[in-house]
């Protein structure tokens, strides 16, 4: 799929099929994500994978609106240092999530977001150290519905340009 | 181009051709960073467009790291809200940051990003109110060298997958 296509079309989804995802589309997404920049290059990230079912289930009882985990194919959760450390830390993963999204929906896959809230508890549940967080979890899987891989934009799901941008100086509309 | 390739492809280009952007491009790029998915789609951005030399040159020197913003055809802050306020701010300014950089990566024009260190000035300079923050700037111009869109990545650029991937539980490896 053209990067212009995908970064138009991709939308957040949340029924998935039951269709699990092959090892090869894991990777694909993963390496989407491992190719991301960062800041001074220090890739201050972890990526781990969930197939497990009763581990999503379990998972999407750790934040809010974050039941859409529960009948993924599979969520790649984002470990990274504390995010009070440094705003580069987000920032990065932000742009690791945004590959793997795009990567995905190239392979036909579609992904949601999750927000942990009971970071402790996720904690517990996976094993990871204390040095690490994790704060957003993504699930992945083959839409329930396949036409929304090419359905349009919903009109009026994102602001306008001309409400968001500047031009040299603050409220300088476009030329 | 394709997703894959253009995620594969895409590396930081600091040094640019003196050929302008046209306003096409720039709108492309730009309407890419506005469909990037946000925490409630709250779209808590805003991207102020400098051409300007003289402007260019003068936030080039409010970085460290950042004077190939004085070379730039074209620079894109990303205003947002105080990043302290809450994580999900630089992560959807990190994703927005990667659509804009492979839309643009995918029209030839390369990128890098640039942080913002002396913070007050750049507001000084640009004219935005107290309750936005530029963190992060990014170049976009196309290549001085144009084998840098075709070249394969830099060995050794990327932690490989085994280092940074676990498995159902911390460090438990891929199948």
């Amino acid at each position: 799929m053209e990067v212009g296509q995908a970064i138009r079309l991709k939308r957040a989804v949340r029924e998935f099929d039951a269709e699990p995802l092959l090892e090869q589309a894991l990777r694909a997404i993963l390496n989407a994500g491992r190719r991301a920049q960062s800041a001074k290059n220090r890739q201050a990230w972890h990526f781990i994978v969930l197939r497990n079912r009763q581990t999503l289930v379990e998972l999407a009882k750790l934040g809010n609106y974050a039941s859409h985990l529960s009948g993924a194919a599979a969520a790649i959760g984002i470990l990274t240092p504390n995010p009070d450390e440094r705003w580069s830390i987000m920032f990065d993963a932000g742009q690791a999530a945004a590959y793997m999204q795009l990567a995905a929906w190239d392979l036909g896959i579609a992904s949601c977001p999750a927000t942990i809230y009971q970071t402790e508890q996720a904690r517990q549940l996976l094993g990871f150290p204390a040095d690490l967080h994790l704060r957003v979890v993504f699930s992945f899987g083959y839409p329930a519905d396949p036409g929304v891989l090419t359905a349009p934009p919903r009109p009026g799901g994102r602001k306008p340009l001309s409400q968001l941008v500047s031009f040299e100086r603050w409220q300088d509309p476009l030329p």
